[in-house]
């Protein structure tokens, strides 16, 4: 029996990769920091994970045999820079100490492209340096490090899936397509930059899925979790208006450049395609109709 | 006015880094777990930097203008893979938080070789692929990431200082040089593999003033403190016995071979030596001659 404990299975990610998980044949225990059954495909537990005693009772109550550690700080915005983010590599810590101490097989967590030296070089798992240039992405590298030594030296098997740019129903507030999709929505005008920078997003269901593959596969070490893809974010702005019919809503140029931004952040998907084998169901037109359909669904 | 505080300072690096620091003007404040004033040279402060609300006090009383952070779980053969490594890394972090809350202008820590992927080739900061074996090595390399992201996001200049193989007068027992030097001053035979991995050994004093160096100069990044030499253990052995006059006393191949022992570790030292400016006192020979008399010095 395959035994899969999902934390921050409430996040964005984690709430779309239940469903991929069960089809795999795992056995759900899904950890909020909330009380409740929020998908009854899975057992839930609520627990705080920087409660590291906690934690690791409750890995001792479930036993679990793969673990996907989805759980972080991530307020939009804020949490680049957040001192959370320390709080987080130790709660990290703790939890592949209980994992590995209970007699795990198989630990997968969630990176970033933050990690990477954003010099617009295509970001490859093997050769890209590794300098991130926000707390975020630091204390991201540092859990890993953390992991891949416990994992090396405790003989279990690890993974680091890097998440790159994501849409798709679940977003906040506070993020590109959540913000252009409602502001469209309710016919509001949106203030863009000018959008020439691009980026490699993927919808948030295909992430899900793709963490539950890369968690039921065998890859070891870090593996970018994109589609290789970088629309720019002109390109998915104005896409979503002309599905919505209302470009006449885009202020390109509105918003000011930020400073020292990277032109193109897009993922080598090598190792995702070929090593995990996975490919992802949307393509960028699919998602963003998606994104929007389900944002209409919930509009009043 | 430059004001050091110095972490670990009562330890084998620590203790040699003192005077270098006096002697480059900086006023030092010497930071131990344990009380009392271990070198009049220094301000000597008791704290627990496990505690982060200590260490935060101790930071915000000194105003440190630089820090140079050489504490961490040093117990040898224990520290490679222990739980503690964890703590340090986040003790490390409050640290840093701490520092950059205050203004600090400079921090250095203390990392090490088993931060690189051990694969024989000479170990380059820029080139040499990341990958630790040990606990110890992967946490480590997580608080330099955590330092680097704190430096790059807060503003202020950070260094890190990854130390090889050293010895010298202060070394406790359990390792090569202290190992044999207390063997040949007692008379008694000494156990040794057949000796042929060969090691960039640096004399401690060396260390500490390379450190003292580092922290002065505006280098930034990874700087390997080490020799850039490589002799073999056979060689050090070989070499101490003579000096001591007693090559009977030691039998290669008594010991067997540690599995999965790389056959060379050796530091690239352009950084060092260019950028830093530093070029060691102790030759190999000069060296072991010193870590000898001292061990004489010491014998009842």
């Amino acid at each position: 029996m395959k035994t899969v404990l999902v934390t921050g299975a409430r996040g964005f990610i984690g709430r779309h990769a239940i469903a991929p998980l069960v089809a795999r044949g795992y056995e759900v225990h899904a950890v909020s920091s909330q009380t409740g059954t929020f998908d009854s495909a899975a057992t839930w537990h609520a627990c705080d994970l920087h409660d590291v005693a906690a934690g690791t009772s409750l890995v001792a109550a479930v036993q679990p045999t793969h673990l996907l550690h989805l759980a972080w700080f991530a307020e939009p915005g804020a949490f680049w820079n957040s001192g959370q983010n320390i709080r987080w590599v130790e709660a990290t810590a703790g939890l592949v100490q209980a994992f590995a101490q209970h007699g795990g097989k198989r630990f997968v967590g969630a990176g970033t492209s933050a990690e990477y030296a954003w010099t617009g070089e295509v970001c490859d798992e093997e050769t890209t340096k590794m300098q991130p240039a926000t707390l975020y992405g630091g204390c991201k590298f540092a859990a890993w490090s953390i992991l891949q030594a416990f994992a090396r030296t405790q003989h279990f098997s690890a993974a680091w899936g890097r998440v790159f740019f994501l849409y798709g129903p679940g977003e906040k507030p506070g993020r590109l397509v959540s913000d252009v999709v409602s502001a469209l929505a309710e016919g509001r005008e949106v203030a863009l930059s000018e959008g020439h920078q691009r980026r490699d997003f993927m919808h948030v269901a295909d992430v899900g899925a793709a963490f539950a593959a890369l968690l039921d596969s065998a890859v070891e070490g870090p593996v970018n979790i994109a589609t290789g893809q970088a629309p720019s974010v002109r390109d998915v702005a104005t896409k979503l208006a002309e599905l919505a019919g209302r470009p006449d809503l885009l202020r390109f140029g509105a918003r000011p450049e930020r400073p020292g931004e990277p032109l193109e952040i897009r993922a080598a998907v090598r190792r995702l395609t070929e090593e995990v084998g996975f490919r992802p169901e949307f393509t960028l037109a699919r998602g963003l109709h998606d994104a929007l359909a389900q944002a209409a669904v919930r509009a009043p």
